[in-house]
């Protein structure tokens, strides 16, 4: 079906990034990637500037131009259908675009205290209690997902869904986010899903940002 | 296909509300307004907890319950396709998704610094600064629209990305922000289509909220 182009930032803090390389994996489309250096003034300035060109993710396919995740998804799952994108079933679907669109609009507070960083680990991290009502209802989410489908992902096999909240399952475990055994054994899924381990493992290669901190003494 | 219930709040103030309505006037689908009054204190205590029970809107129709806009919009593509909620071709359909996602995951400056209010008008109104890109981006996303596909509405006929952008519309109006003419044009379309006049009309009979101010001496 012709190849794609990918445009992405880091593999370690950027959670819309891995949404939407995870969805291209599962649509089984063949893409090279185009690593956004967002560290890049110029990059920064077209970044503020919100041009299209360097929003992430941002997908490039024949003469079609997608850059929001949501679209990223609709657009995959037309052009490959069968690849379980969306549950078959239109009850469960109109479900895992429902918690899709969720975690696509809101949990400001959770993105906001808890950055995706897949590299670090932070045990007895004090988790904003602005960010509390937010964790409780991924876990809310989560459970009912589980329960109705019976796991190991959201809706049984993989969809959409799972990639929306992958991020979110690594930042868990990096600050320690405590969780019913059966929400670890979801987390534990993912880790294991093999995009996902690819993808981590290219995010552990990452180069270490450089802070360059202005003092004023 | 059977009648179907949309849970909104407010007709005044929920600009979400407004664009679920929207999309399922388009649909055509004959629905109840089911209003959730979200300054009733029984309410607001199962708003705080996230219940989706009282997040707006909400569709239920049928056996399946819908509760994000994107996730309805796309819903009721599903059941009524030739509605044109979404454009037929291919490209446009994911200009289409591109821009309806962005509105829905961003622009957090420009709905917390110009909060609908279909009511009230406010010259001279000074824009914060950091809601200015989004109002600039807003303007580009509607210029590069009209100019690829005529107008009146964003991709000639209405679609899901006119009741997307419809709240932003009723903002501009509301705070006075100055236009390009072929863009207040698009705002005037936007006042002038037959489910957007009803729904102001709605909004400004709605009783004014009863402000309880606790002043301490």
């Amino acid at each position: 079906m012709g190849r794609a182009t990918l445009t992405i930032s880091s593999k370690n803090y950027s959670s819309w990034s891995l949404r939407g390389w995870l969805l291209c994996k599962m649509a089984g489309i063949a893409f090279d990637e185009k690593i956004v250096d967002v560290d890049d003034p110029e990059n920064r300035q077209e970044l503020l500037l919100l041009s299209p060109s360097v929003r992430v993710p941002r997908l490039s396919h024949r003469d079609v131009e997608v850059w929001d995740t949501l679209a990223i998804a609709e657009y995959l799952n037309e052009i490959a259908p069968d690849a379980g994108l969306l549950p078959k079933d239109s009850k469960a679907r109109s479900h895992c675009r429902s918690i899709s669109g969720e975690i696509h609009s809101g949990f400001y507070n959770l993105r906001s205290a808890l950055p995706m960083n897949i590299k670090a680990r932070h045990e007895a991290f004090k988790i904003f209690s602005g960010a509390r009502p937010d964790v409780a209802r991924v876990k809310q989410i989560w459970t009912e997902c589980l329960a109705a489908h019976g796991g190991p992902f959201l809706f049984g096999e993989p969809s959409m869904a799972d990639a929306m909240y992958a991020p979110v399952c690594t930042r868990f475990r990096t600050y320690a986010v405590p969780l019913e055994p059966g929400l670890q054994a979801y987390c534990d899924t993912i880790f294991d899903w093999a995009p996902m381990v690819e993808w981590c493992a290219a995010a552990r290669e990452e180069p270490d940002e450089v802070i360059e901190l202005e003092v004023e003494f």
